[in-house]
């Protein structure tokens, strides 16, 4: 059931089998397989993720391919409510491992926010990443690009970035190497730095020998209309002809309620799991972008599944067999 | 394209980057991936795969639970197709491995038959297993029930069987075993062999102290209306009660196809593979059911996902970069 600071006091005494930070595309799909396994699960969502932002979800099979990130989640949140799954807005402000359980406490509620605590046997962190973006005084005009013509993700959306004029803009002189992939794509991609860094003279070079014009001054803003980029113009005034782009300028990691939870293995901010999703504390399970791998819709659903087959299957084990007890009590008669 | 006996000839002269063996849900989720990275792919399909027989797709986010396998391939054909792969309804005879290519020989139509020769860089096995059915005398009389209340997947199924008189259907004593684990979503289970194999005393007992009665006479018919099922009639006349049920004896894979390639790893008839779809044959990646793991939709399309971005690095990797030429030789002509 969808869970509100108006309701939540029913749950406040259970002991959910799953708690699962993040409703996004994996943790809604652990939900989905928790709640058909009959396991309690509640899915805590803190709203403006990664696939929110996405305009249209090309690469998912049996998806129409302009079908925005946001439908797919409402979709899910719908399903997985329907199949017993538990739904919270809110955010996960810390996590404490309380040796057979986890407390969860959960900020709820912008304003006159409480603080309500919850507990589960084991955790699932899909709370995923966020793109970090140029900062410019107007926001709005970079969020009107963003998702439609100006991209984050080369394997999505680099097919619709083919041999035209692209910007890569890039906060470190190691992003910029973006463009020696993109250039699979488009060869005519001009760097745009945004002022962040200092680009050597090696890398100068490198740019140089394939033709890609650098740009270092900052972007002023995003020229184009109705989503559409026509270039970027750069606070000195230049102006870079572009229809499209890719931001490569990293991530976010939402995984701080994670940090002080001991024995977690990280390869930097991304946790290790096996091949079943668990992470290196036997209860706690990661999907998506927080563990290690490529960033892609397909990948979190799958891992939802997994993590939540291999909780099934610790519960299941764990549990007493059922039985027919009405035969049994005629097999003993008839004995 | 699609291709066909009448227009297959135009592919003879290609060298595709990969011909992937089935166009289930792993072989149409690597096509999309593939053809959006730029590569030239052909999906080989013989049709009548596990997917075409799903009734409903329960657990896979994004998507109506009470949507058909064939929607959803028929929908991932038309995409793969719309981003540029070819598609081929025939069966894969032989693969032969030329030392930097494939040949991969099909049978194209069912009468008057033709056997063309495709190449490829990469190959991706995506060709999958088929359930085992009890074989009776009026097959039709099963298909009317299997995939609807008769099921074949307890992951995928076990919650619509909740506390419902279940069969369970085995064709051997270890397949049995599935009764201690389908008991987490019914203790009302019935087994049946259907003649197939002799019980050992240990499992009756263990049978015996769960409840479950155990019949060994072959089965007759499956007994309902309208997909629902009511029982199943024995040979003996035995009519055992239950309106649901999961057939548990063991898969067809279809991987004859592979057993002439030299240096593949196999776990029984399942291949080994690494994080990114890999076999141990650096030009063969294996997808879904034919791989080792659990058969779920949604972790053959993240395998897909997986198998075509593998497949893209490697290529990319091995081309020359593309250049911007205009400002090459501005950038020259200014030094």
């Amino acid at each position: 059931m969808k869970l509100s600071s108006k309701n939540l006091d029913q749950r406040l005494d259970t002991l959910y089998d799953a708690i699962i930070v993040g409703g996004g595309m994996g943790g809604l799909s652990a939900a989905i397989y928790l709640a058909r396994y009959g396991l309690k699960c509640l899915v805590i969502e803190k709203g403006r993720g990664r696939s929110l932002w996405m305009q249209d979800l090309r690469n998912y099979l049996g998806i129409d391919p302009n079908t925005p990130g946001r439908d797919i989640l409402n979709h899910g949140v719908k399903q997985a409510i329907q199949w017993g799954a538990d739904y919270l807005p809110g955010f996960v402000e810390d996590v404490v491992d309380e040796g057979d359980h986890f407390a969860v406490r959960v900020k709820v509620g912008k304003q006159n926010s409480i603080y309500p605590v919850f507990h589960s046997k084991y955790l699932i962190a899909a709370s995923g990443i966020i793109d970090i973006l140029p900062q410019i005084e107007n926001m709005q005009n970079i969020y009107d690009y963003a998702g439609y013509t100006l991209h984050v993700c080369m394997i999505c959306d680099g097919f619709d970035m083919w041999d035209q004029k692209a910007v890569l803009i890039a906060g470190t002189e190691s992003q910029i190497n973006a463009a020696f992939v993109l250039n699979w794509f488009t060869p005519y991609i001009s760097v745009l730095t945004h002022g962040l860094c200092t680009v050597g003279d090696e890398m100068k070079q490198k740019l140089a020998d394939h033709g890609y014009p650098l740009y270092e001054a900052p972007i002023a803003r995003i020229l184009g209309e109705n989503h559409h980029m026509s270039g970027i113009e750069l606070t000195d005034g230049t102006i870079v002809e572009a229809t499209t782009g890719l931001i490569n300028m990293g991530s976010i990691y939402h995984n701080r309620y994670l940090k002080g939870i001991a024995g977690l293995e990280w390869d930097g901010e991304n946790l290790i799991t096996n091949n079943m999703m668990q992470t290196s504390h036997p209860r706690l399970f990661a999907l998506g972008d927080l563990k290690q791998g490529i960033n892609q819709v397909s990948i979190a659903v799958a891992d939802g599944t997994l993590a939540a087959t291999q909780i099934w299957r610790n519960i299941r084990r764990a549990s007493t067999p059922r039985k027919w007890e009405e035969n049994i009590a005629r097999v003993t008669a008839a004995k």
